[in-house]
């Protein structure tokens, strides 16, 4: 079914220990609207400006990624984020950003797509997040992301947000941040009477924790991977890989996301493999399943 | 089957954000003895000074733990240990300390208990490890654990035994220090060819992760505790659980442990919900399956 994505598009300056990757491309839309692409059709909502090198067309080409929600806004300049990953790869500094266009009014929605059944908000400014949510008509399963810096200064939009949203992907710094806890159980719990229905929290290395409200709990150890070269997306192709699932199955049971999560370990998996999108883009469907059987095999007992 | 465990008896004060136990029973061997006797009969060798205040008689007063291998030396005393946790219940400092009988000749392995299959060697000097394992006629499954004094200091006498056990238990530091990698899979890969069959690395509230010798793996995250209460004795709980449940079963093939380190998993989280052994004592066998089933549901997809 229809899975709608809204993030960013940037171009990516990335150095790890393994190297350096100079102007790529990257930002949360394209990680996610890769990962999910395997899964089910993707409707994407971005706003780059006019001097763009990518050519998105051709970047997704092949793949059921319907470009008619990206904007090219001219006078405008694309967002540009330079950043280093440290020695135990879960540390990064970012070196350099300009907000650009993600600083302008946000992409619209196009018609076509506000039928949308399930929406992926990657991470901005809530009010934006809120803004977007309000052009779909009836989603059916709606998950969003979000940051230390809203969590800090915007907090009340937020609050809004997640009265309003089914789930919260956050991260284990955020859910302690939102929560005022270090026990991450607690944190959860705390997060998940804000409103929202599930939240994960993701832990790196230490994989993910997803709790519901009515008291249903998930945990995943991440896929263990023993060549990391750039952990850059990963967090947004997990969330392709458990939105992309739950569109393909059109249902958003306990059951059902606990098999998205699992899917979106896996994809993240790839992606960290490799720089920029490369970790993706040399894979096909089956060599996702295969992993995730693997990923069974490592945590079932 | 009989499982043999020779370790530490201290006498603990423990500090910890919930409050204060002072002068309370403790020691690698202790925990791994309360929670291996859920499973098996115990075999217990360890030494105490002749001050100490607590009666292991009465301590194990029910359970299966055969104290012919308990010495009390006259004009010793008995080993101190002082340790405050911090909030995150993660790092903890050792206050004051007060080695005492531990530095002197380690106790002996009384002739009944030299035909035992499985073999626990908590930490203590490698030395005295292999010395205590030359006392075992044919033990079937050795398992050790070992700490970052003795991988600075005593690496050769480390690398000795390492040829000798069959599985070792570290957490994630001693992993990375023992290897020099910061990526746990390589690291334990790399541990595994210094000798053994078997590697678990215990990684705090994210889990732990088991790697053999043959490529297979196995990933569980920690039992989702809400309330850490002191987290003294997780370590040898664990490894009491995982052994107890090997000698139990009579068997160290790969299926097997992994549901061996679900158990250890599982005792350890009764452990860490109360002072000192106030947590395992007040449970039966029934509440460690029901809880083994409840992690198998947050696990299992």
């Amino acid at each position: 079914m229809s899975l709608l994505v809204t993030g960013s598009i940037g171009i990516d300056t990335v150095k790890t220990p393994h190297g350096v990757s100079e102007e790529c491309l990257g930002g949360s839309s394209i990680y996610f609207s890769m990962a999910a692409s395997f899964y089910a059709p993707v409707r994407f909502v971005g706003v780059v400006g006019e001097d763009c090198p990518f050519d998105l067309a051709k970047v997704f080409a092949g793949r059921d990624v319907d470009l008619r929600g990206l904007e090219v806004r001219p006078g405008s300049k694309t967002f540009v984020w330079h950043g280093t990953y440290h020695d135990n790869m879960n540390d990064r500094t970012t070196d350099y950003v300009e907000l650009n266009v993600l600083q302008e009014a946000p992409p619209r929605v196009p018609e076509v797509f506000k039928d949308s059944r399930f929406v992926f908000l990657a991470n901005t400014a809530p009010a934006l997040q809120l803004q977007l949510l309000d052009q779909i008509a009836q989603p059916t399963f709606v998950a969003a992301d979000t940051m230390n810096l809203w969590i800090e200064g915007h907090l009340d939009d937020l609050k809004t947000l997640m009265k309003r949203i089914d789930c919260l992907i956050i991260n284990d710094d955020e859910a302690r941040q939102l929560s005022g806890r270090s026990n991450l159980i607690q944190a959860a719990d705390d997060v998940l009477a804000m409103g929202m229905k599930v939240v994960i929290v993701k832990k790196g290395e230490a994989g993910s924790l997803m709790c519901s409200a009515d008291g249903a709990k998930f945990l995943l150890p991440a896929y263990p991977a023993a060549n990391v070269v750039d952990p850059t997306g990963a967090g947004d192709s997990f969330a392709g890989g458990f939105l992309g699932y739950i569109a393909q199955q059109g249902q958003a049971d306990f059951e059902t996301l606990k098999v998205a999560l699992a899917h979106g370990t896996v994809v993240a998996s790839f992606t960290i493999a490799d720089f920029s999108l490369n970790g993706l883009g040399g894979i096909v469907r089956k060599d996702i399943d295969a992993r995730l059987e693997e990923l069974r095999r490592f945590t079932c007992f």
